[in-house]
């Protein structure tokens, strides 16, 4: 198999990333600066990536709700620290209905006041609280250096909003959604080993009293920041007046929390597992999960019709399988193309398999190619899929292993962050250490507790313990 | 049961509709005009309308793609009648990321300009045709007279795009959409029996060479346009040069159509099932089917516990069922709130249903209330279900045929379009009389033919047997 369509990740991994995305048919530039055009084969993962999110967002007792796409631009002033970090990245609609517009009209960057302005009309008693609500949409951040999924100047993604009657439950649900929801799906899905963490000061949430992340490693050894959950405190509860009536009558401010993931994940499911061949996507979330290829037909018409009998046998056995019978195109361009996609597993059909009644089971996450029996390849093909599922997760959990170094000093740091991260103690890197990181492009990526457990915000009594998590990130 | 919750629909329609979306708490009106908030409770039929059209369109083989948001404003000067069509509602963005643009942004109102661009790109060989996109979006129409989901300044949507090799197999694949998704869909899980149609010349899209629509009778006897499929012959694969080499390797243009849903279906909902009591839901879209009301509890807990295990039971049988144990909530006005959310059906059980082993079955929607046996009440529930599924069809149904005449002239037509529909010849009608009606504010729906069928665009042979089906319209 050729293995020179793309750029050789070692080359250039930001060129391979480009070309993975173009070969593969996964999204195109917009004409609009840093917009995108997801593909058919793109959307199809990001469709199987909502789903899993969505089910676990709603077990987690969150509904689902729409809220406007325009917000006026004095909601967004209401929060001081929020609108000072958004302000650069809006994108500002000042005509429509062909007519200017008395007040300007922002396309929502984050939908914190939009949601804020809609809790303070609907909450009135303890009773209507905790109230979980999520949404999935587009929203727009003006990008000066876009990245195809990385940093568009528009993306889709999902948004949480909460309002809970005390301190403890909003920090509680905040903590829910990053392990239940974000963790869960990441490990058990995308088959990344996230890392759990709180952000530096530094690194919160415009507006937030705590944000915290999952970050994952890269193929390059770089972080990608997967999804984060915050914690608002009071901050927007006082900027939009979101009361409630305790048991008791007083009336009281409420406690908010948001929590993000986006398109993003995408790039991140491409740059922790792909290969130079192409992508590799883990079983649970490939649109296509086995596809049957028949190498060429027969004059009855053999292969092509044992292979549909295959895809058959396998859709019913629960597998997201579909037939390649192109004939017509030389089956190493098609066999090229369905690495480029990931697909896990290749079923290849020709008359020299028939005549032993076997096919060619090729497995692209273990790299494995070897003749199977006609009869049985349901069973070895689930075996496979599970195998793979959980072979891509340990390997990105060996190169996060690996190229992560325990270290004590600054320059230890930036040695590692060379090729990966470095785990400091946050005693030894403080605001002014961060700072200094941050002159060579290296940034804290969260902290965290020895046993890897997530720090409670601002507590004076783990302070000492921190652990900084840090390195180079997309 | 109070009936006065809601303002009476023979007393003022828009005013009750208005006051149902409210109190079912299905949506708000956003903060700048027009916009529109859905409500978790309108967002979960919204979830179940998605899911349902999402698989037909999958099934007549289209792919799910994204596109961008924002369309350069040049894009949609390249078709002539389209940016005519929609210059008037469109909402611009001339400023982004701290700068004026130089060129302005038009928040997309559909996406065939967009689409157009990239079916060019993608596009080559004959090979690549049918290309069979569609997507999930939020659209912008700038509002003069907004109302909740009939006519919003943003809407949510589907909108198919296709591009094919000849028209017959553009005009087949836009009339599988019209009755294999649309009519299928509409018909099956909102329970509205739509007439498909073709639109006047005049009704057409901007830029479509053909319209088709489907029309439904709301529950004051006016229509509502439910969806629409279009063939746009060459006009846009002219205006972006989506072309494709034949196997005979000549360059030769495609053919293209679009096909658009969108919250507005609920709008069609409620007004072709609501009453005066508030929404009435079709089992296969309502969010929960069945409520398990406590009427209260007893000492022991025992109404709370049975109900918990009555809606496991459904559960597991497949229905969506939810507890509601707020019994410190007085019992009529939760039930006041089940009927105006429309949940098909209610279980009442009560310390004194208890004492004789049976619940009370109430059915929203052929308005029983009836004693069951505990044991059992699974199959009556599933019977009910799809019982009232039927019923609720069937009702919309009579009051169609009931409120539609059969009329000659225009006259007639305008008697007729005072309290439902009138079929006329289209030949007593004519571009002339559609001028005249629309004084009125009547408006040609769609055109059939006698047998019920849709006609094809501008076929000489049977324009004589067109029969326009008129009427006042949202």
């Amino acid at each position: 198999m050729s293995r020179t369509v793309l750029t050789p990740r070692a080359e250039d991994f930001p060129r391979w990333y480009q070309d993975l995305i173009t070969k593969a048919e996964l999204a195109d530039n917009g004409p609009v600066r840093g917009t995108m055009v997801i593909r058919p084969w793109g959307y199809g993962i990001w469709e199987r990536m909502q789903a899993g999110m969505d089910s676990r967002i709603k077990a987690a007792g969150a509904a689902n709700a729409y809220f406007p796409l325009f917000i006026p631009q004095s909601y967004l002033q209401r929060e001081a620290e929020h609108v000072e970090g958004f302000s650069p990245e809006l994108a500002v609609v000042t005509h429509a209905g062909g007519k200017d517009l008395e007040e300007p009209i922002v396309v929502r960057p984050t939908s914190e006041t939009m949601v804020g302005e809609y809790l303070s009309k609907w909450i009135n008693s303890h009773r209507d609280l905790p109230l979980l609500l999520n949404q999935w949409a587009n929203v727009v951040r003006w990008e000066l250096r876009p990245r195809l999924f990385l940093r568009t100047s528009e993306f889709l993604w999902q948004e949480g909003h909460t309002a809970h009657a005390d301190e403890q439950d909003a920090a509680a649900y905040a903590r829910r959604i990053l392990h239940e929801v974000y963790a869960d799906f990441m490990r058990t899905e995308l088959a990344i080993p996230v890392v759990p963490g709180r952000k530096t000061r530094h690194e919160r949430f415009a507006g937030a009293v705590n944000t915290m992340t999952l970050e994952a490693m890269m193929g390059d050894g770089k972080a990608l920041q997967m999804g984060t959950s915050h914690e608002f405190g009071q901050n927007f509860a006082r900027a939009f007046d979101i009361t409630y009536t305790d048991a008791e009558q007083h009336s009281r401010l409420a406690w908010t929390t948001s929590w993000g993931s986006s398109t993003r994940m995408l790039g991140g499911l491409i740059m922790a597992h792909g290969d130079d061949a192409g992508l590799r996507l883990p079983p649970s979330l490939a649109p296509i999960q086995v596809v049957v290829s028949v190498v060429r037909d027969d004059d009855e018409g053999r292969p092509v019709s044992v292979a549909r009998g295959l895809v058959e046998e396998l859709i019913t056995g629960g597998i997201r399988a579909e037939l390649d019978d192109r004939v017509d195109i030389p089956f190493g361009r098609r066999a090229v193309d369905h690495e480029l996609k990931g697909i896990p597993v290749r079923l290849e059909i020709g008359p020299r398999d028939l005549a032993e009644d076997r096919v060619t089971l090729v497995r692209r996450i273990s790299s494995g190619k070897q003749p199977h029996p006609i009869d049985g390849v349901l069973p070895a093909i689930t075996t496979a899929l599970a195998e793979d599922q959980h072979l891509l997760y340990s390997e990105a959990e060996t190169r996060r292993e690996e190229r992560t170094a325990d270290v004590t000093g600054l320059d230890e740091a930036r040695e590692a962050a060379r090729t990966g991260w470095a785990r400091i103690p946050w005693r030894s890197v403080g605001d002014r250490g961060e700072a200094e990181l941050g002159e060579s492009g290296i940034t804290v990526r969260c902290l965290v507790l020895p046993d890897g457990a997530v720090p409670d915000t601002d507590d004076p009594a783990v302070e000492p313990d921190l652990i900084a998590v840090v390195g180079r990130s997309y």
